[in-house]
């Protein structure tokens, strides 16, 4: 059987997360490594809002990274992905729709899409006082918060999560911009980051998006051998540069 | 044992996909109908982003519609929630995020919010360019992305299930600023509408919402029983009003 399709760059935190969600249950993917600012025709036709990842199983397409990590959960035998109370679990889906929401607003789009993407893909300026409300007004309340679920030791809820796998990702975007969490003002949320990079699949995934990161978009598939992936055969990329219904001006 | 409480007002598409949900799993519930711009003090510790609903049982506080019904999927027993299907369960969830985000986006904070809310609750000028702009060119690709999903009888997945009580809920309030869903344009869908109306209990719910929609905030609990609610012994509201971090300007 052909292995499952993920459509989408892993410097994408959503991206990545769905990638850990694989490694976590052995899933086999192959990679099609696309900008989503680049996707085709196609592209468009499998992902309405023109956003990453895309996950494609023969005739079977899904969008949405929650969706296709809850969907890994009940098709794929393996550790679970979530925790085995419902209570936990729910808190734990919390903390997965606040990364993707709040925590993605700020590190994502205000910080890393507002430096790092918008001047190379749309030649736009960047808006510093965006920049710098998010840095210094939003961010440290999200981080407090976020400080404020974090335990001394192990992860958000004992065991390795989808909720770790969700909030982590997008602070390697942010730390690409300079944009990092101070451990003598958020000790508990710096130490689990770190112990997130050193004890799940997501640390070699962050390696792959720092490096691509670094290089240009038209050599991503080449990298991807030297990460141990494989490049997909077919490409929903290769498109102009255009925004979704939901990318940010 | 003390019934759930439900924090947040029917007018919310949120508020009343939950309360759906617990109709049909017979979860009985008790109401405090506050709009989530209003909430006090503690609201902003039960729910982190000040957005309804929240759900109180006991000591246990969940936040998020989508996490929220999930929860109650999992420990309520009776019809489920979702298809049966695997794929068909994650194009349904599918569909639930993207009522949450895009729909909501035109349908409630472009159009509903800025039309009712914002001159209610802060007294700012209605930006017509924009409520123009959501109405005619956003709108109907949206209308046309889901004329393409909805069958010409019956639910989005056959029996009813989440996606047709996450999609309907803000159609309402688009209704309620004259904002509605051209039937000899978009058939299968205006019919599938009525359809929810008429057989689910999104029914009920949306002739609440319309109704507390003309009432003063400061009345819609009194006008719970008349709808078959019961209000809460506690409140969350009565605060100031104030955006929440991700209220749009």
């Amino acid at each position: 059987m052909e292995p499952v399709t993920i459509v989408g760059n892993p410097v994408s935190p959503y991206v990545r997360k769905v990638l850990a969600a694989c490694a976590l249950k052995g899933v086999e993917v192959q990679l099609d490594p696309i900008v989503g600012l680049m996707g085709n025709d196609d592209f468009g036709r499998i992902s309405p809002l023109r956003r990453i990842p895309v996950w494609v199983e023969g005739e079977v397409t899904l969008c949405d990274s929650s969706v296709i990590v809850q969907y890994i959960e009940e098709t794929r035998p393996g550790p679970s992905l979530w925790p085995a109370d419902p209570v936990e679990r729910a808190k734990a889906r919390w903390l997965e729709e606040f990364a993707d929401t709040r925590l993605f607003d700020v590190l994502g789009w205000r910080l890393f899409f507002e430096i790092a993407v918008k001047p190379r893909f749309f030649g736009s300026e960047i808006d510093q006082a965006k920049v710098e409300h998010a840095r210094d007004v939003e961010l440290p309340v999200i981080l407090d918060y976020l400080e404020g679920v974090t335990p001394e030791s192990g992860f958000l809820f004992g065991d390795l999560s989808m909720a770790d796998l969700s909030v982590a990702p997008a602070f390697v975007n942010a730390g690409a911009v300079q944009v990092n969490v101070d451990p003598t003002r958020w000790p508990k949320l710096a130490a689990w980051l770190e112990r997130v990079e050193a004890e799940t699949p997501l640390g070699p995934l962050n390696k792959l998006a720092r490096a691509l990161m670094r290089t240009p978009a038209h050599a991503h598939r080449d990298r991807l051998p030297e990460f141990g992936f494989v490049a997909a055969s077919r490409s929903w990329g290769g498109g102009e540069v255009r925004r979704g219904p939901m990318t940010p001006q």
